[in-house]
């Protein structure tokens, strides 16, 4: 049975979760508050991996207090050794009255391990309070988890009608300033950034996090995301502005040619050549690598044409499209390129939410069907 | 100067003047409130052209309590012998104390000769309360007396990614049945509704009102808009939907062809020859035509080239886009044709207002620097 003050403390133990947004990669965001007798004793949360887990830290806090204590964390307890030894184990020792968790750990493998460890110790045990809140903080390392592949998110930008660049490419700026630094903060919770050689030909980005650990509300250094290119036909300038900046750099590839791939390697980039399907990398494939890597969240910055593949693959979970207040006409690039032909083939989106960022608007969408 | 309650009794005789919307045409939608110590004794509105004006609704209910009483009127009361005497005559035989007008009569020829009669007779007048809004209530009738032409309202129906149909050209229906409701209304508030022949040719709409006289709030009959076919090349079949329903169809043709004119004609429609310019409709004498015809607002439901061109022209006023949850990939029609070239080029929007419209997006935006 749960109670307003599980809802209330278990809220706290969100917010403190997020604390740990654009740091606590490849682990996932937790946060985790002690509470005895209505009073908070102790408060943490995750901030990197190999650091301690918010429960250890909440526990450090508490000391003695922790005793009878009723533990709110915003994931199961950790019954593994892993970098830190396990968490359940910790309260157990530390004589905790109750333990609730928002969520079961996602790991199918594991799942209520912990849970079920704290309550062999005769501790009570809750699971599911605000679940789904808890769940939309780990997007990418419950996705990772429960379905073998990273979380996409595909960020867009486009004028009203829908275009993203003129007929010729030029397409700086689409949208405004406050669009783009938000845009920031979207790479900077990411574990990888994806884009195609076509980008990189056209517009040369840098695709880094130019924001400052005081900008993001971190102590410690800013993570910079692995940077993917996909480059089935290994079209990639090893002058790509992407190879100068700090970094990792993962260049996918369809062709073998170790002769093209040696001046990307000295120039730092790690090249891997990925299985063709049709011609195309396979996009299956390439998301199976880059969970085997424990990417959580993709963020993509790409062109129609890579855009449009991961729609039609099912591998978009969710779009955010800063749509500029303009008009570019008929003959200018369209967002998607999408292979239909019908009206009933069109890809159904929920919008989630459409609002005001500095004079563009941003909207959110989940294409409906992704499983 | 003005008080408190001018602004509120002249919110009221706004509201009075919304409840003709849909039956003044060509007349402009006014209402009026009489006020006599704190206490409103008449109130009016314009119903129909030809039927009294607001004022004479209102100092009839009024009657002798109008003496020395305040009146509120949404626009400055005539003075000119029109298809009724004029108002300003009836409110100083009347004997009313104070006129209180939101607007001045657009006409440059006439504005201020109703107040100026009024105030001739030794009654108090003030001009302005509430301008903005009685005048977005009636930019039709405001932007033909002051710019010779009729207020241009675009709607237009997308999905996300700003596409109207199919590459083959299947375009039923973009949008859901709340958003087609929608426009029902938006074209039975409109003088006019434009579209081009191609429209016609792909479609076969038939662009009239289906609404109830209850559905809209009012008595007597629906007033169905003039239809408008820009048809430059003589395309538009006699057999045409459009010329099924009833009400007026006006057909502008570039073609003096008086054989290919007969069928249209015997099917009910005036064909018009109108000059062209390279080679097109001259899309600025079409709205001189319009406004001569004193038709008030345009309602354009056409395909990316119409729209395009009257955008390119300076000639829209207001963009009404439904926006449909869904993706339709680049391959699909855009929609609007622009001659653009550079970023530079794009045509500028303020976005003022984005709403949820059953499962479809409303946005609504106007060009930024049309005249």
């Amino acid at each position: 049975m749960t109670t307003e003050a599980d809802h209330r403390y278990m809220a706290r133990a969100l917010v403190l979760a997020r604390r740990g947004l654009y740091t606590t990669d490849p682990n996932p965001r937790v946060g985790c508050v002690i509470v005895r007798d209505g009073e908070v004793v102790g408060e943490g949360f995750h901030v990197r991996a190999g650091e301690p887990h918010a429960e250890i830290l909440a526990l450090r806090q508490a000391g003695e207090a922790a005793s009878g204590a009723t533990v709110y964390v915003s994931l199961e307890p950790c019954a593994h050794h892993g970098r830190t030894p396990p968490c359940a184990d910790a309260l157990v020792a530390a004589g905790v009255g109750r333990v609730v968790a928002a969520m079961r750990d996602p790991n199918p493998r594991v799942a209520g391990e912990g849970l079920a460890r704290v309550a062999a110790a005769g501790i009570g045990t809750t699971s599911g309070v605000l679940e789904n809140e808890a769940r939309a903080i780990n997007p990418g390392f419950v996705s990772r988890m429960e379905r073998g592949r990273p979380y996409v998110r595909v960020k867009l930008a486009m004028s009203l009608d829908g275009r993203t660049a003129m007929a010729s490419g030029e397409s700086r700026w689409i949208t405004g300033e406050a669009a783009r630094r938000e845009v920031q903060f979207l790479r900077a919770r990411a574990g990888a950034i994806l884009t195609g050689s076509g980008t990189v030909l056209a517009d040369d980005p840098r695709l880094d996090v130019r924001l400052s650990a005081e900008d993001l509300g971190i102590e410690g250094p800013v993570r910079q995301p692995l940077r993917v290119i996909l480059d089935t036909a290994l079209a990639c300038p090893s002058a790509a502005r992407l190879l100068d900046t700090g970094g990792s750099v993962l260049l996918l590839t369809g062709k073998q040619d170790s002769a093209r791939h040696a001046p990307l390697q000295a120039r730092g980039a790690e090249v891997v050549t990925l299985p063709l399907a049709q011609g195309r990398l396979d996009l299956r494939a390439l998301m199976a690598l880059l969970a085997e890597r424990e990417i959580n969240e993709v963020h993509v910055e790409a062109g129609p044409r890579l855009s449009g593949a991961l729609m039609e693959a099912g591998l978009v979970d969710e779009l955010v499209i800063y749509m500029a207040p303009h008009l570019m006409g008929s003959a200018a690039r369209g967002l998607m390129e999408l292979g239909l032909e019908t009206m009933d083939e069109r890809i159904a989106l929920k919008i989630e939410d459409i609002r005001a960022v500095g004079e563009d608007w941003r909207i959110t969408a989940r294409p409906i069907g992704t499983p």
